[in-house]
């Protein structure tokens, strides 16, 4: 325990973040104080949401400044703790800092102890069994209000939340069919998590015909995490009372300035459709139900935690680039040993 | 009762639509068959989603084509009845064409025998009492579900269906915000009609700043008529968990082949926000409770039904062209005499 390694933010990035744009700084290990708990992390969580921090402008959050560590949810163990209900060797989750060392409070945010006595990899509480999972969850019930027969079309499929989604919406009886950046992708979706059908858009000239091919009576849910010209393409396939689950809109994460414009809303209206965006920490109702289901599934060994763990904390920010670049498939996880 | 004067298509508009895109014939007067009854009419309905129907491409229903009778709502009297339920002398609404007589039948849209006996002019019928009144209440309350204390913003809220919206949600408690296209327009929402602040925005530099400035804490419902520039304006400044009606877009009616993006949809997300697209006739269920307060509330003088009158069938496209260029105020109405 010599000292505790940081990443901070050297500069904002322009477009897709650069590992230069990140520096490794080391300080001396921090000490809790009164109602406090030192918790030494294993696992940083990958976030799309960490990009919108680094523009210096608040986005859900306060920007991360030039020099500030960087901000983002993390599964740790505890070491020492003057916080009552936790105790050394507990797991928790939370939203913390890229670093070795933590300095966790009942305020943190996202704080909770982990129940981690399933018999899965620890790894897989950061994705599919933790907000992940959950977000897909919620999307798909909360949100889009799936029913057995709906037709529903998932982009960044291969994705964190995305890959889950897909799982979920076939154990609900839906017909899934996932939007991907590559064919590796798109062959994991049909092979691996049993999507019915798989679409690589980079491949396809037009993706609003190929949406038509693959869905010919339309599409009853859109779970969109890319926003932009995807959700172009999807507006006018879309049936009657449509729900489109806004998730996320990664598109536009590395380019906040100047987002994708969207020229198919009026289908909104003649379609009559709803789209409804969402945070996972607004559905606290939904989350035991949603962890019963995910980890049961998990377990039964009806869900495939889609994951890609990379180590050493040196090399978060690369880890966090390739997951901006579009490079990485399912879970980006970052484990810090 | 010489002829059946009938208004046709005679060109597909380019934008804007023009009087000279349209002709009148004389024909001669319909006979009703076994089932069904002629009306004559008395008040068409003018209606932007007619605009629709003028490109040669299907819009919620079939295209009207070069040398069709303009298809459109219309109030009228019965003359002759084969149709059982219907005797001559009865009110009836129904999606007829701009034409002195039509046939109707038990297949004809939106069929209704209409209730006159409240003390109100028989043009009311044809808009706050009738559809356009009947749109803005199921939009505040199925759709957008206000409460007395929202912030409700309505855009072409000097418009038919904005007119009574404005005039239900200031009646429901809530604050209510106007938009509309001309100094005469705004002056009309909050001295006649009781809106609680109004914006003429070809007055204002930066639209969003103004809608800031009228709603410091934000707006909880917004009533959209519009879409395009002005729903990316409203986006911003709605409040977390806003909702979106999605009633009509009637910046791209007379473009629907480009219509105008919008780049702001990352706040559906960000706050969280419901945007939702209706039909008046996939809430037949709210109508009878809709239909008894519009009246009420009429009879009562508290909803002043703003229209305009046009009188003569062959003025009838003239009408028409000016509601697309936001030239009228209040519903537009055409007296058939």
């Amino acid at each position: 325990m010599a000292s505790n390694r940081r990443i901070t933010l050297r500069a904002h990035p322009s477009g897709n973040p650069l590992p230069s744009d990140f520096s490794l700084i080391e300080e001396a290990v921090p000490q809790p104080g009164p109602g406090e708990m030192r918790v030494r992390n294993l696992y940083f969580s990958m976030e799309p949401a960490i990009r919108g921090w680094l523009d210096g402008k608040d986005n859900y959050f306060q920007a991360i400044p030039l020099g500030g560590v960087i901000r983002g949810p993390s599964l740790g163990i505890v070491e020492v703790s003057n916080l009552e209900g936790f105790k050394p060797g507990d797991h928790v989750w939370g939203l913390t800092h890229w670093e070795d060392y933590s300095i966790l409070s009942a305020e943190t945010i996202l704080l909770e102890r982990l129940d981690v006595s399933w018999n899965v990899p620890l790894s897989h509480y950061v994705g599919a069994l933790g907000p992940s999972g959950l977000t897909a969850y919620v999307g798909l019930h909360d949100v889009g209000r799936i029913k057995a027969g709906d037709t529903v079309v998932i982009s960044a499929a291969a994705g964190a939340v995305g890959s889950v989604a897909g799982q979920i919406a076939r154990l609900r009886g839906c017909r899934v069919v996932g939007l991907a950046g590559s064919a590796e992708k798109a062959a994991i979706l049909t092979e691996r998590l049993g999507f019915h059908a798989a679409i690589n858009y980079r491949a396809v000239g037009d993706l609003g015909a190929a949406i038509a091919d693959a869905c010919p009576d339309g599409v009853d849910v859109y779970f969109d995490n890319v926003g932009g010209r995807t959700l172009d393409a999807l507006l006018p396939r879309m049936r009657d009372f449509g729900r489109i689950i806004c998730c996320g809109m990664i598109s536009d994460y590395n380019n906040q300035a100047s987002p994708t414009p969207v020229h198919n809303l009026w289908q909104v209206v003649a379609k009559q459709l709803t789209m409804r965006g969402f945070l996972l920490f607004s559905h606290m109702d939904t989350l035991p139900q949603a962890r019963h289901d995910l980890h049961q599934w998990a377990a039964d060994g009806k869900l495939v935690a889609l994951e890609n763990v990379t180590h050493g904390i040196a090399n978060a920010p690369d880890s966090f680039c390739r997951l901006m670049a579009g490079e990485t498939i399912g879970k980006t996880v970052l484990a810090v040993d």
